[in-house]
């Protein structure tokens, strides 16, 4: 029998959840085991110090609801999530790279055809956002599907208010036969991520900036390519070089021309002033 | 500006983390950023098991109440809560070793005279556990405070019970002039930790043993000597080599042995048979 003491007790816990009858969970767990014994022999983590771990977890838990994931939002602010992304998404060096999904993506936006307001009258300064998608070769992908979502001028997304039942801010744009779209929206800002929880508690004892560069969201999901998802971000925005979730990569800041009244990328007439972004989105093919 | 890769978002991470106030803050998340990145690099973690893992986090929070702390008990299960104990309590070789506190500690056990009975009628075999309480020369400790507490025969405590209001198989007994102590309770029964929750799936998945051995909480705190909690095990007991929680050391098992009906360790006549456990607890001076 092997009692317990400080020297073999990674050994005892490693060999214990090897014992998993999934090989992928055996690999997860023991690796997990090994790391976490790292940490607290590291650190010398105290039993107090353990304790408000365990409070932290506990707080973070049951602040999470179905319109709030404060482990996502931690997993992002330690760049965890980012981290994931990356070892996800190895593209070609020609393809659009992703950024984080972010928590307010929601399913089944509504399609829009070329040009569409997926504003429809909030206040904001109008937004045009156009190019292609193409694959890795430059050949254009007709139909290519964009599903698109942004906060509003006060940093909240649909997902945020329980009362909305209609899409706010988000729709599915379809790339006409040569793979151009248009989106027409409102120029996104930053904001800040929740700040009443146990991340935001953590974030302020830091010198760690708790907002988020102005972005708008992108998500593309096209038999024969991988999924890409990702932002675009505004050339000159704020806090570009201290995104709070680690989110921003140079190929994804494009500049939002300013532009006067008059004919705008949606083909019709603006009668006031507009921003253009100009981006071409290129799908990496899966054969 | 330092945008986001796979290569360099490690070193972003540890770089804001280091701005904590508290200098141990900062070596907390910076070291604890670092494990984390390094556990996912290593494992290639997928955005689908990263997403399992926010859940089940999440799940461990929102079953967690007042009663059932089910992130104390991962950390029981992956050996961490023991780590944290052999971390914290490096005691003199002659010292009694400390073992896991675990959830079910009440403060504020009435206090008990010399062989008390603190099982009051709960059905199960006497057992009376008597011995004395030293520093490690030797020398007595009159008066020291022994916090004890335990599981009934189904494996239930009294912490588990939100109905009980007075104090159940738990007392706060004290040492005589000379150090000796006389608890008597009944014999405790091992028992399975909480299945119904997150920590219970991951553990079905796997070939690992739920079960706790059969023991008796010991609590010290006396000034001048450093603080002790500990279990002790019934020699022989089933899971004593496979306890989930990596309780069991071997200086802590001891033997229960059987007497038949007459005079018992408390200097009273006990009328059916019972068990005596002998132990000397020896607490380590802070001076």
């Amino acid at each position: 029998m092997a009692f317990v003491t400080e020297d073999n007790i990674t050994d005892l816990a490693v060999t214990r959840w090897a014992t998993a009858q999934s090989p992928r969970l055996a690999q997860l767990m023991t690796a997990l085991v090994r790391h976490i014994h790292d940490y607290a022999r590291e650190v010398e983590l105290t039993a107090e110090e353990w304790m408000t771990a365990i409070e932290w977890l506990t707080a973070t838990g049951q602040i999470s609801t179905d319109k709030r994931q404060e482990f996502i939002l931690a997993s992002d602010v330690v760049g965890l999530s980012m981290l994931v992304v990356q070892l996800n998404n190895r593209f070609a060096e020609e393809a659009t790279p992703a950024t984080v999904l972010g928590p307010f993506h929601i399913d089944g936006s509504p399609p829009a055809p070329f040009g569409h307001d997926m504003s429809d009258g909030i206040p904001g300064t109008p937004l045009f956002i156009t190019g292609t998608v193409t694959d890795t070769a430059g050949t254009p992908i007709p139909g290519a599907v964009l599903d698109v979502w942004q906060a509003d001028a006060d940093g909240t997304y649909e997902a945020q208010m329980p009362e909305i039942d209609e899409a706010r801010l988000r729709a599915k744009y379809q790339a006409r036969q040569d793979g151009t779209y248009c989106v027409r929206t409102i120029a996104p800002l930053g904001y800040t991520i929740p700040m009443d929880g146990p991340v935001g508690d953590l974030i302020t004892k830091t010198e760690i900036s708790e907002y988020r560069p102005a972005h708008v969201h992108f998500l593309f999901e096209e038999p024969d390519y991988r999924k890409l998802i990702t932002h675009l971000f505004q050339q000159g925005a704020d806090y570009l070089d201290t995104d709070v979730v680690f989110g921003v990569k140079d190929a994804l800041i494009v500049p939002f021309v300013e532009h006067d009244p008059g004919l705008s990328p949606d083909g019709k007439v603006t009668d006031e002033p507009f921003l253009v972004a100009h981006y071409d989105f290129v799908l990496e093919p899966t054969i």
